[in-house]
């Protein structure tokens, strides 16, 4: 049973990756049979374990001793890979556990995925290895498998081929597409170290199966596939340790979960969907997402390199002046920057190739054709003296010549050697033994330049995630006099504000009052103008009756405005319960903006920022991040809005208070994490920001909590 | 030298492509030299013309007899492929147009792209050939090729080997880049037509060749690369050439020419690119512009098939459900959609494969492993019963699987067979051959299923524009009264306005009165509220000295609001020039937009729209199109705005009248382009778009006038 705290017991997984011996429970003589695949694999592989074929009617299968039943083998099973169909499955992790077996994968069909009767045997088996402390992997998966070891613990057709062993690691939730993608690595050429498919995760889950893969020190890269998320904590638990052992993270994520429709009781709900909020997290957490198969392949290959600048000026050497341009303009799509070379560096290019451009990118045109000799100086002008961390070099189809690639070589070999810390991508189309040559000096080779520099720019953000220090995420302590929100209750707008003010978000300083004289001496305090407004219950539109007094700018006016109020209502609505008078300050100016939470029935509490009016309703101009989040967080979501030039100043206006607002969105999103349970929602709109030095507040808020 | 209106001469430039004899001036015995390479590759592609090797060294040039002059040739001479150093060009130019050469390719560089002298010594060269009537392709070219007659003029060194016929035809101002995409469109497979590329274009551009191609009845796709544009006419011209022989046309263009930058005066203009307004021209003539050359040969590719439907429903089936989610998420954003089955044919495949999706994506799930029978009908449940004219499949790595092939090859067959008309894409991964067998059935292999539904989005773009009748281009007429823009002149606002209104366009109906009469009576016939400035050159600040009067309601307000705005005008400007009091409605509510037009340094006048204020200062929200252009473009363009739901009602606003907005913008852009040598810029801002039905008013307006 998967449990719902967000911890990962990464020793229990290990016996499903490098386990010394594993049994088949319902072992095939017959090679090509799902209970035979495995045996045959692993003796193609030459599998250095224990393989202990199990079931009751052969003595021997493909050559290797068989057992009736598990409890039968001599010494100890570190995992069993059962493939007995779904009625005998329950028997089959019994016995497992009864042998201490510490991890069971199970490639049988016919539970959850079919019928409930299928869920509750599912279940059941579930509970047996629970209780028996046995790890499950599916059922209904596609197993998994170690390329080191040659551990195969699955059907797979492709498996049965050579394997290429790799860096490369892959988590399937699906046991097809997980099967594809490992296809596909080998057709590319890519090495594979561990590949799981997690199936009906009765028990262990796709985040297990990654952090697993992320912490393991043969894996250079994890590539996921999800289709749905089942414990969002585990999932962060597994993006943390991926992030702790600097491992990339290659995420697809397809399918769209039921988010928001239930929450659609605010304005922010309907901005809301799982999608973005999935984006969110994965952003928070530095994966890159991907959207096409090439894309992921793409960026994994360019992850086996293992080289992740922290930095985004790019050197670009070409053949080409136009595809020098083709990469200019893909680099400055994908973030990266195109740094100058020094003057000098540039003068002396230009006295070896007399029309070259010589900026960045550096244009060698045809003539590197002509004259081979002048690839070295190239390198060396754009990795040594312009001292790039990534350079992508396009030439063309040169890897078809190999008369050329021969004359070559040795200064391909010198700037591999000199440049080993360096991140580069050849840009050329080539025989697949020169590609091999390159590839083994460390080069990485793209035909198309542009998803050379696509990937290039992927490795980029990774450097940058895994040379941040600090916490970005650590979220400022909830003030110690905050208010909780307490479920099946209902807040007005008054105590909602007050709320926000005890947990350290600013709101406009609002006092109800009952006397003439406190409204005077109040109305000081707050400071001038303000806003009177009669409190009621009883009394729903106030401006109708003369309820609402604008701009009094001073004590005077205050004190009389009292008066002048309770004076109104009680002729309008003689039977009226009056609770006071409400003071308020007059907000002008500023900057309009919107701060929400919504619970996502994922990932709990998410703070949503957008720029008030127009930008929220037509532009959808809004941002997400899931709570709890730090300052730094906050400032880079409040640059991520289209409309971000309007608080930096436009029209003449000044620029406004960000800083304030950044404060504001951090603590909104610690004190919407410590009230995960029983907060359904906030919205504070709007959200004045002023100019810079004089803060933010929040005129108008709405707190929802969830219903008992 | 080239012309400058947009004539493109077909018949002048077949000698380039389909040339009966061809001459090599400088022709070399060397078959590794420039003047030795086409003559070795014609004798590989068995061309069937007659080579004529000039040089007055040798008898006789690869076996081939040589001439000592191109004058001592017998018989007639298409094409002269002249490679001769620079200094001697011009002579063997002269030579050509003595013997009536119709065509001549000059490879040889060393001319304008070198310097000052060389470019004179190009203009001479171009003078002579144009004198003689003779065309020229370069200098400082690679040349032609036509694959279907082995003709081959060209030194490129992948045009050595066997060439692949097909459907493709590559125009490229980059020689370089040119012989690239030749070799990318050969190690993938794809066969190619005619191919140019026109280095310095003394004479033969690029749109010459891309029109030339378009028309070629063998060209079933082109593929066009530029770095500039030289005569847009002639660009615009050729894109209606291949539009009409219904030829798509692919484009990359890179280089930022220098636009903008000299008109900057007018608010528009800063938001002007050129490239924005390239990319402006390519949507008005449904080019697909592409910035990658993955994408460029995946369009390219699938535009070989022939099939461009002009329907963007497509069928897909899934052999996983995470990849049918990944297809339905690419064709969403693909502008693709995915209408559902018909219900009973779903009951009928539920029936047949329990556990499939069935709505579309049809869901086969690895039963199809299984049971490849299922191919057959699954197909035909899409094709027939649904009737989409385009489907994708996506079958994992089934053309790795020989046997699985051969036996799911009679169901390839007859479904190629029974619905030859639609686009088929098949996602697999696939040995060559296997891959090969099934493009000769018709379909078209994408290993990528995302890159599969792009290129199908792309022939769908292609078919609703080829379908497309009537001339959504045609600009209304000017009206007959319309006046003029006169060059070095300035115009006021007020008479800005009133040429507006001449030209079609609404305006404020504003009057300059000078007597209070007067001002009464022409109040009543605007209609009221009215606003009253007083007009003088000598006072700038009009309300400072109370000049303006708000709100005037009735005609006896009017007649006295002119006797204060005189009174108060004398008064604070004793010696100002009174020249009357402005009459205007006092305009309110509404959408504020803005129309502008700019003169592109390259396309002439191009029509800008945006919404107003933040819409285009924050969010450079505007679209672009070149003058002239009709309604139906004008519509499109209103809707391609983000901010567009602004003007079907938001936050309970009423619809606009958006007809009366792309009235005007079409109306705006005939103007600008009847105008178009007179004219800088106009800037109608804003001009406010009323409730449906209610019209729309320029509320001010500033037009420029070109200078002298």
């Amino acid at each position: 049973m998967p449990s719902n705290d967000g911890h990962i017991a990464i020793e229990t997984l290990a016996p499903f990756f490098n386990p010394e011996t594993v049994a088949i429970i319902g072992a095939s003589s017959d090679p090509t049979k799902i209970g035979g695949r495995p045996i045959q694999y692993m003796k193609i592989t030459g599998y250095k374990g224990r393989i202990c074929p199990v079931n009751p009617n052969y003595p021997e299968i493909q050559g290797i001793p068989a057992f009736k039943t598990i409890g039968d083998i001599d010494g100890p099973v570190d995992m069993a890979l059962v493939v007995v169909p779904a009625p005998y499955v329950a028997d089959a992790i019994r016995d497992c556990v009864k042998k201490g077996v510490k991890a069971a994968v199970i490639l049988s069909s016919g539970f959850a995925e079919i019928s409930e009767e299928g869920a509750a045997e599912q279940q059941k088996i579930a509970r047996i290895a629970a209780e028996g402390g046995m790890r499950i992997i599916g059922p209904n998966c596609m197993g998994t498998l170690n390329a080191n070891t040659g551990m195969i613990a699955t059907f797979g057709s492709s498996m049965g081929e050579p394997l290429k062993v790799g860096g490369i690691s892959i988590a399937s939730q699906s046991g097809a597409f997980g099967a594809h993608l490992f296809t596909l690595a080998r057709e590319r050429g890519y090495g594979v170290n561990l590949w799981a498919t997690m199936g009906n995760q009765c028990d262990v889950e796709f985040s297990d199966c990654l952090a697993y893969m992320a912490q393991d020190e043969n894996t250079s890269v994890v590539i996921g596939y999800i289709e749905g998320i089942q414990n969002p904590k585990k999932l962060i638990e597994s993006l943390k340790i991926a992030k702790a052992s600097k491992k990339p993270v290659i995420l697809m994520k397809v399918g769209k979960s039921e988010v928001g429709t239930a929450a659609a009781q605010s304005h922010t709900a309907s901005l809301t969907g799982s999608d973005a909020v999935f984006d969110t997290l994965l952003r928070q957490y530095d994966v890159h997402r991907v959207h096409s198969i090439d894309e992921m392949f793409d960026v994994a290959y360019a992850c086996t390199a293992g080289k992740f600048p922290a930095d985004k000026g790019l050197g670009v050497i070409t053949v080409s002046g136009g595809v020098g341009v083709i990469m200019a303009d893909a680099a400055d799509e994908a973030g990266l920057e195109l740094p100058p070379l020094p003057e000098r560096t540039q003068k002396e290019l230009k006295q070896k190739v007399p029309f070259a451009g010589t900026r960045n990118p550096l244009d060698v045109t045809a003539q590197l054709v002509n004259d081979p000799a002048l690839m070295l100086p190239m390198f060396e002008a754009l990795l040594g003296e312009g001292g790039y961390k990534s350079a992508i070099c396009f030439a063309a189809a040169i890897g078809l010549n190999e008369k050329m690639m021969e004359r070559l070589t040795p200064s391909f070999e010198a700037i591999a050697k000199k440049y080993s810390d360096r991140l580069i991508v050849m840009s050329i189309v080539s025989k697949p033994e020169i590609r091999k040559k390159l590839e083994d000096l460390g080069y990485l080779i793209y035909e198309d330049p542009t998803r050379g520099i696509k990937s290039i720019a992927a490795m980029t953000r990774y450097g940058e995630a895994f040379a941040r220090t600090g916490e970005k995420m650590a979220p400022p302590p909830v003030p110690a006099g905050s208010e909780p929100v307490v479920a099946g209750t209902s807040i007005n707008e008054f105590d909602a504000k007050k709320m926000l003010v005890k947990a350290g978000i600013p709101a406009v300083d609002e006092r109800i009052v009952s006397s003439a004289a406190e409204a005077a001496r109040q109305a000081e305090e707050i400071g001038f103008p303000i806003v009177m407004k009669i409190v009621s219950p009883d009394i729903q539109h106030k401006s109708e009756i003369g309820g609402v007094l604008l701009n009094i700018t001073d004590a005077k006016q205050a004190e009389a405005g009292f008066e002048t109020l309770m004076e109104r209502a009680r002729k309008a609505v003689p039977n009226a319960k009056l609770e006071g008078v409400l003071l308020a300050p007059m907000v002008s100016g500023g900057v309009e903006t919107i701060l929400g939470v919504v619970r996502d029935p994922v990932f709990g509490p998410v703070v949503m920022f957008g720029l008030g009016g127009i930008f929220v309703e037509v532009f959808k101009d809004v941002t997400f991040r899931i709570a709890p989040f730090g300052v730094d967080e906050a400032r880079e979501m409040i640059r991520e809005v289209k409309g971000y030039a309007m608080l930096q100043g436009v029209r003449g206006a000044p620029p406004a208070d960000v800083e304030a607002l950044a404060q504001a969105l951090a603590r909104l999103s610690a004190y919407a994490a410590a009230n995960e349970d029983t907060l359904e929602s906030i919205d504070v709109n709007p959200f004045i920001v002023r100019p810079k030095g004089e803060g933010a507040v929040a005129v108008d808020a709405l707190i929802i909590p969830r219903a008992n």
